[in-house]
Formats: C-alpha cells, sequence, structure tokens
C-alpha cells in the first residue's frame, strides 16, 4: 500500500519502522532545527493512507493544510490522544479520528521502534475502513470502535488523570527528603507517567480538563469508598478487575 | 556467620537464598497448611543474627516468644513496613527495627529470588550495629539512619498512599467499560501497587492509617497547585526531581 506518515516522533516512527517492511512509505517530519525534510505535502498526493502523527497542538493545521492537496479518496488518520476535537469539521478526504492505546515515556524518532503496537488496542472513532483496519491488525494491534465522546472520557480515566496525579506524587513527595531518599520501585512504578513529555501533557490537561476534572472527583470517591466496607474482600475485587485488564 | 530466618516468604525467602550461599543459615517458616517446619524457635539459640520476616500483625508475637530462648547478645533485625510499633518495648536481646525497601507484587517463598536487595536502601531506625551493617551491605543494600517516626511517615508518602491510590485507580475506572477495556501500559504501571498482597496492605492501612491520611491530603494538595502555576515549569521540575531517585 501506498502510506504517508506525517511526524515522525514516537508514534510516527514506530509507524514508519514498522511499515517500511512491506509497504511503500513516505514519512515527513520536521529536523530538530525546524527545517522541513519535505519542503510540503505535495510528495503525499498518491498515497492511499495517511497517518498524521503530529502533536496534538498542530493537528488541525495540518489536516487543514492537507485540505489543499489531497484526493477526495484518500484515506487520513490522525493518532491523538483526543478526539472529540479533531472530529468538529467535515474533511474533503476520508478522515478517520483514530488513537493507538501505546507509548513508553520516551519522544522523538530515536526513541521509536518496531513493535510497538503489537498487542495494543487500537481505538477508532470513524466509520470501518478496511484499508485503515488491515494496517492496524497487521502491526498486531486490535481496533475497539466507539464514540469521540467516550474515548475522551476513558483517556481521562486511565491516562490523562493518572498522569495528572503521578505527577502530584513526585510534588508531594519532594517536601519529605527521606521519602525521596528510600523510595522504591512501587513508587517508581507509580510515578513513572510523569516522565510524560510536557508539549503532550499541557495539550492534554488544557483540552480535556473536563472530563479530567471529573475523573479526579470519581477517584477522590473511590478513595473514600474504599476502606468502607470489607477491605480485604473490596482489594480481592480490585485485584480481580485489572488481572483482567493486563 | 550464623544467621536465623523466621518466615520465608518474598523477603525472609529472598534473604535465605542470598546468605545461605556464604554463611550458615536457618531458616524457620510454616508450610502451607500451618505446620512448624521447625516444632521452636529453639534452634535458633546460638545464631549470632535473625531476621525476623513474618508478616506485620504476627511479628510482636514472634519478637516476644524470642525473649525466652536468645541470649542477650543476639542481634535481632525485624523486616516490617513499619517501624513505630515494633520499637515500643524494650528487648532483652539487641533488637534492631530494619526495613529494605525492595519488594515485588508477588508473595511467599517460591516468589523469593537471590538479588532482591541489590541496590535498594535499607532503613535503620535502632543502633549502627556491625553485624547487621556488614549483612546488609554484603547483599548489595545501603543502609540508611532515621527515626521511626520519620520513617512511618515516608513510606506513608511512597508506598502505603501509592498503594491506596492505585486501589483507588482500579476502583474508579471499573465503572467504564471502555476505560477497562483500552487502558494500557501507563494505568498497568500506575496501578501495579494494587496487587500487593492483601494481608500487607491491611496491616499497613491499619497500622499506618494516620500517616497515610496526612499524605493523601498532600497529594489532593499537590493536585490542586500542579496547574496553578507554570505547568510546563512545573512537570520540567517534577521529572528533574523523580530522575534524581531512580
Amino acid at each position: 500500500m501506498k502510506i504517508g506518515i506525517i511526524g515522525l516522533g514516537l508514534i510516527g516512527g514506530s509507524l514508519f519502522k514498522d511499515l517500511k517492511k512491506l509497504h511503500d512509505v513516505i514519512g515527513i517530519s520536521q529536523s530538530q532545527n525546524g527545517e522541513n525534510i519535505f519542503k510540503s505535502y505535495e510528495v503525499l498526493k498518491d498515497r492511499e493512507l495517511i497517518f498524521v502523527c503530529t502533536p496534538m497542538n498542530k493537528t488541525l493545521k495540518v489536516l487543514d493544510e492537507l485540505e489543499e492537496i489531497l484526493p477526495p479518496d484518500t484515506v487520513v488518520a490522525d493518532v491523538c490522544s483526543l478526539k472529540e476535537f479533531v472530529s468538529q469539521k467535515q474533511r474533503p478526504y476520508k478522515f478517520i479520528p483514530s488513537h493507538p492505546m501505546a507509548g513508553t515515556e520516551n519522544k522523538g524518532f530515536e526513541s521509536s521502534f518496531c513493535g510497538l503496537f503489537k498487542g495494543a488496542k487500537w481505538v477508532i472513532t470513524g466509520e470501518k475502513n478496511e484499508k485503515l483496519i488491515s494496517i492496524i491488525e497487521s502491526l498486531g494491534a486490535t481496533p475497539v470502535f466507539t464514540t469521540a465522546k467516550k474515548h475522551d472520557e476513558a483517556v481521562a480515566m486511565i491516562s490523562h488523570m493518572p498522569m495528572v496525579i503521578a505527577q502530584a506524587l513526585v510534588l508531594a513527595a519532594k517536601e519529605n527528603p527521606l521519602a525521596i531518599e528510600i523510595a522504591s520501585s512501587g513508587f517508581r512504578d507509580t510515578t513513572r507517567l510523569a516522565l510524560s513529555n510536557e508539549e503532550m501533557a499541557c495539550d492534554m490537561v488544557k483540552m480535556n480538563h473536563k472530563n479530567i476534572e471529573q475523573s479526579i472527583l470519581k477517584l477522590y470517591k473511590a478513595v473514600g469508598d474504599l476502606t468502607k466496607g470489607d477491605y480485604p474482600k473490596t482489594i480481592v475485587e480490585i485485584k480481580s478487575i485489572r488481572s483482567k485488564m493486563f
């Protein structure tokens, strides 16, 4: 398949490394000094499927610019962590909002790798397009179909709010020098999401703050409920829920 | 050295596997049906150093029973996650409250392994005893000296409260089926502490609830403070603090 990828960071770079083995892939990125590797998106005109993998705050601009260039049957999927804001506008090409549930705390092409999407869920909040689905499945990922609204609520709960909590855990602990000195693997894992890159974290909090606030309130309620009933039984239930997740 | 270990779970078992390579070690445990492998602690009479690695709620009883048996120059160290409750009473042997900052979410001798303590901090809230320090250092761990009170506050912040938050995160997420379906590595790591074994979790929450409550309030304050100032700058500061920790 003729595939284009705009933005070669962790997600776009990993897609590039996986897909170039079997497909004709053009990757477009900016070098670190901001210079375009390709001068424009003209080279993407003949692509059947394009992944837009730029930071969230740049994605709408890229999607707008593609309107000038792409034929109407080109399939374009973004990979943003939020899906409502990209779904507001009709596009003259086949736009399919999507979000692969994969990543690490590292950023950039140098951190990208083959196999990042293996075993991951890949949320799609647009039409069931065969080209996109076949590529997603070839990466070892599983498409999950839902609405943009439900997606944005769910990621607040399992990704954006936990990131905020991880950041706050470090912030709270820093007042206690002994805590900082003796923290071990439990605290390390619990706070790994605090390493999320600043640009992404700010985009998430700015653009999904209502859902994040709701999730924080639900967390606080759960903290209060936790030891109200039969705590050992609740822990067993929690462990059972979590073991079904991973 | 003649060493004794009472309780061969994750911590005691790992100590046993490491120390028996170079020392004369007697391990005392209960089999799964509750039958004592050794009928009494009599066999520990000639030990120079004894580690008490039983669950927290059984440790005071074991320390009491050892009073009948041990000569006054025997060094006894417990490994409980809390240090104030074991420090209340004078013992007729050389009792040194200690806490290795190492563990996994698994329990039992079958989960124990050589090298668990390598690179770990090992908190001591009693006297600087050469025998104990040399053994701790031989395991690759670093002794950290502090008071029982400061220790219990610090572990609430970096271990017990994060465990409660991890449990509450799963409890809050379970109301959202999509969240449960699409959760990925970020949520998995953030909630790993929710897998802590029930007996240990209940002991921690029951015996350290005041410090845990204080830590929860500090976390809530940090959540509120997080985005008040310059959020990107705060994230950079948080990442810098965390990278010095691990």
